[in-house]
């Protein structure tokens, strides 16, 4: 089963949109409890809730080899129907990009992952190498910054277009494996609406509700596509966060049950 | 002692300009001989000979939490006087660059490291607000790919610019700690030379010399300033693997000192 047949699978088994965002903040969690645990608690109140997981890099890395092996053991531990995807948001050149998606689809085992497009083809190919998986191109990011370059119209032949729209012209004409999907955050609804009508059937992962502040009703509408799926909707503090004390796990399952309808009742 | 002075003091203890990139490949190693002492042995013969060393994180995070390991003992291990660059590329929104932030500059104690500009300035911003540490901005690749888009004609008012040169601009706004480089490779020279004609006194940081194909006579001189200073020229196969049998360091030696003498001999 390739990442886009476990996905579906996963989104109709649980008729969800959401995908719960893994990313340890001891700050936030209960006091000792590990980060596997902590992980190991949210994933068993969620499984039967979500169309995917997704743990960003970025916060295990930051608390070093342990962090990294609370990783590796949250990914292990993920029920097998659920697919898991690495936010990574790597790139870099061919040869050094091969040694990424190794540990991207190898050492952690994700289903997919994100990546950046700002060195080109030869970054992104030997992700999409492994045709199984799935490798989601950074497009519209959901950040303010995303309009410092994202923004800029670029002439490409026969007219003029942003930046993140010639990426995700690029990205189709790429996806020779049919495993490539845009990143479009959820903050730049008008931006989402034009992507989606461009490319009808690409998976969309879509980060920026809750915390950062996308709308969700524009933001299921104008995601998914004419069969109202393909948007994979992602939410991490407001699930993983939703209490601090040591009901968190039981939070966590009512925020993402809430959420989750709430996504479903946008759906026509 | 900030990451420019400790670079131009390692650059004039050593008269090098010369960078090593430390990216572990297995394959290319001496059996069993660990990632560590590979690369402490490759540091033990070169390190009065080069301005910085540079890891790419790629080729550690591939081989799981033991390659990450040997990346922090081998951070650890380099002599301080020598400044450390990590070269991970990352880019994330704000308050997950901040944890990558971490990662790069508390848990492995980097002097500096590489990031991707796709996402602006608050995917930037909490690696430059280490003052003391440096940042280099992915501008000009050294891969096929660049072109994709970094070659791409952006409208920045008055004019137009590619992509590539955006960026620089940018980078120079945001350089209000001093301590942004960039990225260039070596074999686009013409490019290289205009970033630097542009950017006089920013450092540069210059992969693609050697199995890349950079022109070495060219990427020195439009590399470097006008005191023949700051610019970084990055070799990692060449050095590392310039022997495959027992006698790697001494060939490793040998081949850095040819390197930088070399590269000395295109300084006027």
């Amino acid at each position: 089963m390739n990442f886009i047949e476990k996905l579906t699978s996963a989104a109709q088994k649980n008729r969800s949109l959401l995908c719960v965002g893994l990313d340890p903040n001891l700050d936030l969690m209960p006091d000792n409890i590990g980060i596997f645990h902590f992980n190991k608690a949210i994933i068993d109140a969620t499984s039967d809730l979500v169309c995917a997981y997704k743990p960003n890099l970025a916060f295990y890395e930051a608390l070093g080899s342990e962090g990294l092996d609370a990783l590796k053991q949250t990914v292990e531990y993920i029920p097998d129907g659920i697919p898991v995807i690495g936010d990574a948001k790597r790139g870099d050149i061919g040869n050094t990009a091969k040694a990424y998606a190794k540990a991207i689809f190898v050492y952690f085992n994700f289903d997919a992952t994100t990546v950046s497009p700002y060195l080109g083809f030869d970054s992104i190919e030997p992700f999409i190498q492994y045709s199984d998986r799935g490798v989601f191109i950074l497009c519209r990011t959901s950040n303010a910054g995303a309009v410092d370059f994202q923004s800029l119209h670029c002439e490409v032949e026969p007219d003029k277009r942003p930046l993140f729209e010639v990426v995700a012209l690029k990205a189709r004409e790429w996806n020779i494996h049919g495993n490539i999907g845009l990143v479009v955050g959820a903050t730049y609804p008008e931006e989402l609406r034009l992507i989606r009508q461009s490319h009808p059937d690409m998976p969309l992962l879509i980060p920026g509700i809750g915390a950062q502040g996308g709308d969700l009703a524009s933001t299921v509408r104008y995601g998914v596509n004419a069969q109202g799926e393909r948007a994979i909707i992602s939410s991490s503090r407001q699930i993983m966060y939703a209490s601090r004390g040591k009901d968190f796990a039981q939070a966590a399952r009512q925020a993402a049950s809430e959420l989750r309808d709430q996504i479903n009742s946008y759906l026509r």
